[in-house]
């Protein structure tokens, strides 16, 4: 399914039309139906906040990403919202913050990027995504993963998919046990992310850090892969820090988990993953369609979500964008079940029609002087209105 | 119900919490599937278009309400929607005009005002429409009428309401036998738009047209109350040109067969209601709570539109502010079931938990260390895990 002659709309905004937005609104349902059985209540944000609002604990990058307007009321800045989970954090943090020790909550909307994100070059996703609050333990990481990959295969637009897996803690205790200047942190990190292992070896070559580091920090690109790249990293990094082995076994008690929970599901560790790595704060995730580099569904752990809005709390979740989701959907034409019925003012005809309606049928009245196509008619037969197929009654 | 503690978010804009959002998703399904009944196509415009799209064939009034911004890829100016009706117009101008003779859309969306409009000060609706396309007789908008008022009745939210209908073709055919000025139209229209009778006599006192139209003018305000108004306005209008004798012919049509369709539906027919003046062109209707002058849907005929994206075609629709119709809901708490569980790797379980959750049952995983409050709990009785109340169960 492609959505077509957009040629009326800016560059990377596109709509749905009905059989798109048909299979937009079942999937909608399934999915929402989906969290709901796994605990998570939906809450609807605002299209617009305070950018102040929108922007707090986040990446810079969503700054750039975020439309700005001017509020004629307050005269204060305010944002379209680009990401929701800022929105339901703040929700988490200051409405709901009585009501449990942990909060499950989930989210569908609208959001707008000033510039394209991703390979389809959209600017307008609309976002799903599920979050748990109040919880710093590997269980509400396992919980997650689980919810992403089955809420994907629930959703039928995904038949097969991998999973990758890694922990900001890695990298960041590293870069810390080797003293490396924000600077250097920042450039290597760059590298790490690119994975341009020529560049991380000269990079490394130039610091002034203890052997210890710089080994660790030179072989941290090369640990990813199925589960035995944990054990691996245990003998690789034994010198590293406290909060790197923690880190490494929270990775190990996911793994397992998961291996039972998900045993059909190929799971790649990636140590040296760094995606959100100024957001997050531990276990990051992300879902990928087999042969494609960009993910489907991603998330991980940001505890310090919350803290501005009045209450520091673990947090962790995933999102992904669901109108991208339904244009993965195979392409199939909607054979829906219509009636056609002559315009008439008989009580006894409406009567009949909303009859039918109520159970469910698509009723069409046919305006004099018009004819919209219908799969069946409502005639009259021996004194009863009647669904014919249309074309094959004769008039009672 | 009423959307609380909003003091983090801008003034006039709100959001819903777990509640009020669940009571909105079963809003939106009901009135989807409702609409869907009645042979209503989802569509799903887009959040922001160039601005010239949104304001095409629109009032002043809309521009004004429109937040405008600036599209860095393209330069151009774009407009956050305020109304979704030109959106749905340009749809079925451009990209659904080979469709079928008659286009019959609906939709759903966040829309964004600039200043608040309504009681409720709100300046982020969820817009809430129905449109029909391609037909100009009386018959589609009976349909349009019939289609809103029993609409809200199946929402829930509205246990009795009013009917307003209109038609801005009276006001109008009687401007131009009187061959007001644009601005002499323009100070009359606004006169009666407020009802003020002694402005309206000191206007047409000082205005030198001629006796017939003078007195037809004077005698519109007085005309409206129930359907023997149209009969009286027969009279009174007698020496009006022939688009008015049209208007209040189709205005008798629409009268007759509602009387049929919603019988229980009290109607006001006002000759000088001239909401949307400067948009509609023909029937215009609205529907009350008894005792309340704020509408809470209100539609009518819009027949130019569509010329701009290359295909005039008559129009007539309706919408209205589902997240208000929400908030209109009797505050229930809702008691649902929750279905608390142990956390444990154990196969067993897993299984059974899946298969509740497919039942549509919630299943909440207790966290170690915390715990959610549940109605139930599945504990294995007997080898066997069993959905028991909360507290009343001993472990098997």
């Amino acid at each position: 399914m492609t959505i077509k002659e957009s040629w009326l709309l800016p560059e990377g905004i596109d709509e749905l039309m009905p059989q798109e937005a048909a299979q937009l609104e079942k999937m909608h349902r399934t999915l929402v139906d989906f969290m709901r059985s796994w605990g998570y209540q939906l809450v609807v944000p605002p299209l617009v906040e305070y950018l102040d609002s929108l922007l707090t604990g986040t990446a810079k990058t969503l700054d750039i990403q975020t439309f700005k307007l001017t509020d004629q009321m307050s005269g204060r800045m305010l944002g379209i919202r680009a990401d929701m989970t800022p929105q339901v954090a703040r929700i988490a943090a200051h409405k709901l913050r009585n009501e449990a020790d942990i909060l499950r909550l989930c989210y569908i909307g609208s959001v707008l990027h000033t510039l394209p994100t991703g390979l389809d070059g959209a600017r307008n996703p609309i976002q799903l995504g599920a979050e748990i609050y109040g919880h710093a333990g590997p269980e509400s990481d396992i919980e997650s993963i689980e919810l992403m990959v089955t809420l994907l295969n629930v959703s039928g637009a995904v038949s097969k998919m991998a999973l990758d897996i890694g922990h900001v803690g890695v990298y960041r205790g590293l870069a810390e046990f080797a003293q490396l200047t924000e600077s250097q942190e920042q450039e290597l990190f760059s590298a790490l992310q690119r994975k341009a292992s020529a560049e991380i070896d000269s990079l490394l070559q130039a610091y002034d850090i203890n052997a210890d580091a710089k080994q660790m920090l030179q072989e941290l690109s090369e640990l990813n892969g199925d589960q035995s790249v944990l054990d691996r990293a245990k003998q690789v990094l034994k010198k590293a820090p406290q909060s790197v082995q923690d880190a490494l076994t929270t990775l190990e008690q996911i793994a397992n988990a998961l291996t039972q929970r998900l045993p059909e599901i190929a799971i790649n560790f990636d140590l040296a993953e760094l995606r959100g790595y100024h957001y997050h704060t531990g276990v990051v995730f992300a879902a990928y369609k087999p042969n494609s580099s960009h993910a489907i569904a991603a998330g991980g752990r940001y505890d310090d979500i919350g803290e501005d809005f009045g209450l520091a709390q673990p947090a962790t979740g995933f999102s992904l964008d669901l109108k991208k989701l339904v244009t993965e959907l195979p392409t199939q034409k909607l054979h829906q079940e219509t009636i056609g019925v002559q315009w008439l003012e008989d009580a006894s005809l409406h009567a009949a029609v909303k009859t039918l309606r109520e159970s469910g049928k698509v009723v069409i009245y046919q305006f004099p002087g018009s004819k919209t196509p219908t799969t069946h008619t409502l005639v009259k037969l021996d004194g009863h209105w009647q669904v014919t197929e249309t074309g094959t009654h004769t008039r009672g």
